[in-house]
């Protein structure tokens, strides 16, 4: 029982981390970067730092915790792992249109693509993310993968699920970072450089910060084995194809 | 069998990643940023990367897995803890090292302290690194704390060493990102800018793409349970001070 309650004050804080993530990338680009469009311009390039806040750290990491809900573990798998697929797909769908907003961006303005660090990782973890979503699909989801499979598999995608998010955090920093420092140089349309530490650095590092927070608490959900979906054993487990998977 | 064979090939793949890291940045630094020195100038600020990749991320790193080599197994535990504590002591006195040589460096220049997204994880990084010393030299080798706290820490131990070791790696790789982005301009000295990726850049972007695959080989011998150190059952365990420790 004080286990389920930590999950849940856990889970809370989870759910409140990313909210707050979301909340503070919209704001930092809407209210400080200028906004939103799709034309080349640089609100073109705001979409970039939003949807891969929001797609592949904030939603990604909360679908990666949708087995550890205790409330689900007395029911049928399969609409949750229908929500797990749905809502990495949905993760999957942002950041690629988050990497199209960039790449965009950049062809419009003749700048180079993938040459910072920061862009080498974070095409890395989408690539990586991509595999995952695809080997997840075919060994979780279709209905002839057999069982031996399945468990063959599962280690190394629950431990690949988690580094993804750890890359993805890892991308979101080094890409705020050099953010600022194009954005906030000084004597340009009168902003305080990044170094003087102006409002909009202290928004954007303090989002940094809570991603960071948000990643940790989200990958301490996962190694706790306590919170694991019990599974039945495995002499217990059949056999089910998609349609009448009831395990 | 099997588990031992995979286990010194991968530990194999951490010494040479671990190596191919202090390589590289020790060859950006000395043959790209000029080389060192202790006097304010530019080569003063090259021991920061140098430090703090070696310190922070190689050493650390290697002294977090010394418990998973299994030729330690049959051993007196006590010289293991005492490599173990001295490696990350001698991880933690270069990474403050690396610390002092930003900080110096800056405060020669006027350049303002601790403003960017990079030194806010890094600082909370090396103030978490600290504690964790700390904690850990007071509950596993002094020899007065009892033995039901050791085991009350040591799960939490072991997991904040390895959210350390993301967290070292998060700050080097936005840190490597800002520091080309300063460093490789267009015009400068007639040095191609970071966009156009000259050798420097590749170099350097490699070796955030080796920190990167170092930390998560790492990551993944301490994350495999068969790799664990067997530790005797809690009711075999006696309270034995540091000098007659042989559990």
């Amino acid at each position: 029982m004080r286990n389920i309650v930590t999950f849940y004050v856990t889970y809370l804080m989870c759910l409140f981390l990313g909210i707050t993530c979301v909340v503070l990338v919209s704001h930092w680009n809407y209210s400080y970067r200028g906004g939103f469009a799709w034309d080349g311009s640089n609100k073109h390039f705001n979409w970039h730092p939003v949807l891969m806040v929001t797609g592949m750290v904030v939603l990604y990491g909360n679908a990666a915790i949708v087995y550890r809900v205790p409330l689900t573990w007395g029911q049928n798998k399969l609409p949750w792992k229908l929500l797990h697929a749905g809502l990495l797909l949905l993760s999957l769908i942002m950041s690629v249109t988050g990497l199209c907003a960039v790449f965009d961006y950049h062809n419009t303005n003749h700048i180079n693509n993938l040459y910072s660090l920061h862009s080498w990782i974070g095409i890395c973890t989408a690539a990586l993310f991509t595999a995952q979503w695809v080997i997840g699909f075919t060994a979780f989801l279709l209905p002839w993968t057999p069982m031996g499979v399945r468990s063959l598999v599962k280690p190394g995608h629950v431990w690949m699920g988690a580094i993804i998010l750890v890359l993805s955090i890892v991308s979101c920093i080094s890409g705020i970072n050099e953010k600022l420092f194009f954005a906030l140089k000084a004597n340009t349309n009168g902003t305080l450089p990044y170094s003087m530490l102006p409002p909009e650095a202290v928004l954007a590092n303090s989002l940094g910060v809570i991603i960071v927070a948000f990643g940790l608490v989200v990958l301490k959900i996962l190694s706790n084995q306590v919170w694991q979906r019990p599974e039945p054993a495995e002499d217990e487990e059949v056999y089910r194809p998609l349609a009448y998977d009831g395990s």
